[in-house]
């Protein structure tokens, strides 16, 4: 079974954090994981077209009930029709989780990953969350969360 | 329409908490409101008993299958077999919530109200969360919920 | 704990299927049951207006995340935001359902009900699903949803 | 974009079930598809290993949190914790679904399907739904399911 590693953030972000997001991606795939995400932009389509650059599988479990909104970068599309019901489900389904920045949308997943157990590890997070793991490169990020599985 | 308003709040909680839970429970039923929770003890429990004995209406959306995990005041049963994921149903349904103390359970319904826009009430939240609003009392917080609406 | 039955049906009906609606939530409400249904218009409004009409709890389970869309007659909204995803929690949150006529969404629901071990009882059914209860007139729809609990 | 392919069916099947399915399966990984399925045992099970053996990629959209529930044949494994409700996920995900006989969770896939205006395609089925395109091969249901795309 191939890890399944999520990366939570928001639907809009800078140029910083989508770098560092593509960066996450990357290191991902050539880790052999399989990312999960929420499939729309910002953070979540820079962490998509990392690992699918690097040849990795994206799953994009998106809010919707519509393929289109994916990324152009998702391979597996989910349509939940759930909005933000489905963050518990990528919390649910990754075996780690890496936030990159984010909003409420995040915290909410940090929050419900949490507490179903998952550890969390946090890249330029704008929350301080106990029980969370702060780290400072994508790199260290994705090493990080490889090391709980 | 009555007012939905959602508490939320660990299952499990110390005296002092599970007072303030009650007498937000009983506010609620005096002002009219219906009160929707998790369903389940502590903070859900007190704050469901407060309003049952003032003769509201109590709504439990409970993360199990199972009916009988609700406390017993709760009138209105909804058995989503959800989880984690029911927290969402929870932030959606409500108009605006009130947070009693809380765990990562409770961190994750406050993020999820916020991402969906709704206004959250924060009484001794050992979280501080931007955009929520922290009160000292039971009164104040049903007071400052009901203001929203 | 008062009695919880499903009432399912389509969001459009004719004249007869509503005035049998009607009834149906009117019995449920004189037997002291809390009316489960969908929220929205035609069979699910007819006997939420009945079972309303008649003094009882009407909990409507809306698709949407807007509490405007529910028919007048309901007093707890649950707006779960999880479109058809919606049928599973009323199905798992009745202890027995009436079917009055009905589409697609009507037969998920008949079907996921019955994969959850509960009992379904149907009135001018255009299925004739093995494993239900096909009953005549109102009155028997709900004498024999109330014989299962 | 690869086509969303639903496979649903009982979690436990006889062998002429069996066969039938994993050769779906096969079918579909040969047309390029993924494979989404419950991602339990019998007809998801066959039908996964089919896909896999082929080299087509399988998702198992599971009603427990479990990963360990998936079948060996599944590489992507979403853990739902919704019980039944994850079949409307899975109706929802697929742009076209193949019933492969089934029970009771078959049927309501298959209603929740076409509630949501999917096509559905039935192998020996015993339900005689209008509006599902009933067939007599496996590789006439991957035939059909296709031509929807």
């Amino acid at each position: 079974m191939k890890p399944h590693i999520g990366v939570i953030g928001a639907g809009k972000c800078n140029e910083e954090i989508s770098i560092l997001a593509e960066e996450v991606g990357r290191e991902i795939a050539r880790r052999g994981g399989i990312l999960l995400c929420g499939g729309l932009g910002g953070v979540m389509e820079a962490a998509s077209k990392g690992c699918s650059e690097e040849g990795g599988t994206v799953v994009g479990i998106l809010p919707t009930d519509n393929p289109m909104d994916a990324n152009s970068y998702v391979e597996v599309i989910i349509t939940t029709s759930m909005g933000h019901g489905r963050n518990a489900i990528i919390a649910q389904s990754a075996d780690v989780l890496i936030a990159v920045a984010g909003e409420y949308g995040t915290l909410s997943e940090i929050a419900l990953s949490l507490a179903m157990g998952k550890k969390v590890v946090c890249l330029k997070s704008q929350w301080n969350i106990e029980g969370t793991y702060p780290v400072e490169t994508p790199e260290k990020a994705v090493e990080k969360a490889f090391s709980f599985i």
